[in-house]
Order: C-alpha cells, then sequence, then structure tokens
C-alpha cells in the first residue's frame, strides 16, 4: 500500500504538537491543493465501486464534504450532508458519539435517504472511528445498504477500521500511518 | 435562465420561516441528493472555464465544500479550503467580515495560493455576498488571479453579486430567487 500510494503520503503534510504535544496531525489541505493528487485520491478511493450503482455518498461534516463531493460527482450518486446538530434546515434525525471528552452529536435529514439505497461513507480519515461509526449507525438507522466506507488516511493503531469492520462494513483507506 | 434550469429550481426545497419569520430558506440538500441534477448543476456551473486553465477551485466552508471538491475533481483543479477561524492546521492568513450582527473571521492557508493561480470561488449561494467578498479578498491579497465565483443559487435582491462584480470579479450563477 504504501508503496502504490507514495505520491500522496508524501503530499500530506504531518503538523507536529497539533493540536497538541505529542499527535502528529496530518493535514489534508497540501493533498487537496495539489491536482493530481486529489484526483488520484478521489478516483482511487472509489475506483472498485465504479461498477456497482452507488445511490449516494454521505460525506462527514467538515473535510468529508470536499473529498465526498468529488466521489459523488466520480460517481455520478447524489449527495448527503452528515452534519453537527443545528446545521441543517429541515427535519432530521440525530445521534450522539463519544469525543475526547465528553459527547457531541450529529444529524442527517430524515428524507435524505430511501430505504435501500446503496451508500458510500466518505471522510478524509479514521482514527479511532467514533463519528464513522455514528455516521454509519445513522444511515443504517434510516435503511442505508453502506456499501463502503472510504478514507484516505488511516490510522490504524487508534481501531477506528476494525471498529467499522465489526459492525459488517467494507472499508477502504489508501495511505496509513502509524502512531497517532 | 428560469427556463434552462427549471428541473434546478425544482429540486431546491424552500423552506418558510427559516431560520426566521419571513424568510425563505432555500435548501441545496434535496439538489445535492439528486444524481442528476447535482452533476447538472456542478457541470454547468463552470462549464465557461472548461477550456481555461484553472488552478484551484476555493470552497467556501462548509456548503462551498461540497460542491467546491466536485468542481474541483471536474476541473482536474486543485481545492482551497477557506474555514472558519481556528479550524486550519497550518499557518494562515484571516480576514474580518461583517454577519448580520457583529464580525466574524474566516481564513486559508498562508501558502494554499502561489501567486499568479488562477482561482475560481464556490459557494452554493449568494445572497449579501459579505462571506464572498471576504474570501475574493483575501485570495487577492495572497496573490490569487480569481477567474469567476460560481454560486448555484442568487438572490440578487440581497445585492452580493453587484458587490462582487463591482470588484471586478465575473460572478455566475444559475438560478435565482426573488424575495430574502
Amino acid at each position: 500500500m504504501e508503496n502504490r500510494y507514495r505520491d500522496l503520503v508524501s503530499s500530506i503534510r504531518a503538523i507536529p504538537d497539533y493540536p497538541k504535544p505529542g499527535i502528529v496531525f496530518r493535514d489534508i489541505t497540501t493533498l487537496l491543493g495539489d491536482p493530481r493528487a486529489f484526483r488520484r485520491a478521489v478516483d482511487d478511493l472509489v475506483h472498485p465501486y465504479a461498477g456497482t450503482k452507488i445511490d449516494k455518498i454521505a460525506g462527514i461534516e467538515a473535510r468529508g464534504f470536499i473529498l465526498g463531493g468529488a466521489v459523488a460527482h466520480q460517481l455520478s450518486a447524489g449527495f448527503v450532508p452528515i452534519r453537527k446538530k443545528g446545521k441543517l434546515p429541515h427535519d432530521t434525525v440525530r445521534i450522539a458519539y463519544s469525543l475526547e471528552y465528553g459527547v457531541d452529536e450529529m444529524e442527517m435529514h430524515r428524507d435524505a435517504i430511501t430505504p435501500g439505497e446503496k451508500v458510500i461513507v466518505v471522510d478524509d480519515l479514521i482514527a479511532t472511528g467514533g463519528t464513522a461509526e455514528a455516521a454509519c449507525k445513522l444511515l443504517t438507522q434510516m435503511g442505508a445498504d453502506i456499501v463502503a466506507a472510504c478514507f484516505v488516511i488511516d490510522l490504524p493503531e487508534l481501531g477506528g477500521r476494525k471498529k467499522l469492520e465489526d459492525m459488517g462494513i467494507d472499508v477502504r483507506t489508501l495511505v496509513s500511518f502509524e502512531g497517532h
């Protein structure tokens, strides 16, 4: 994996001690700003699903909107925003999820998914998988058939991928980094 | 304009009295969720620039990320997020802008634009144009050559389009609604 996507790895900026000492933040904005890296990440991320009819891409706010919008365009699918609470204007369904300290809630429009629709969840990175797990639960609750959850970056030591796979979800990532 | 994009108009949900009495909110999530409407909006929005080399799409948080990500993919351009303050991990430049009550600030990474790069600004809707104007000023300050500012929805009575055109910016919109 590392070899094939070496150019993507080098387009991701490492920011030491952000947001706090000891953490290396993986900044995807440098990948997004590089036209070749951005296009390759989007196209390769969903390449295995190009032959499958995908109805909706569910993007997780906020960086998942950028990649998810591009993926939806690539697959000619619709796009469903999964947002922090209080941001969507119509009737919503909501789910709580755990953060490092305390809990937060995310929501989607109640009519965003028709039961049985095939959905791919998209975000930039999977770490502990708390938000992705909540998003998948919310989508499943509304009748979505989750075909896959796709992330450009995996931080496998934080266990998010395993958490989703234990839910029976096909997880696809392009590059992985050791540590947090 | 209304005729050509009648299908787009009908895919946008009107929410009366949101976020407050007397305002009709134009909800673009129903357009985004409709694969045909989403693809047509993205492709038609930037159709006039398909023959121009565009380096970067600058998307305004948060709905501008969804459309901007798709537009960047369509034009094989890079993507630059313009975010609410405090969200970007690296060195930023910041600009204040007026809201209905008080002011807020938005920012972008200082190295997101190389001077002379051709940029298209993307958001879902232009109303008073306060955020779009601030985004254009920030980009110009960093040396961007703004080719156009593109919005799916125009609320012309609120004057945003005129504000940008007075700055010399080419504004492109697909559908317009009367009133606020």
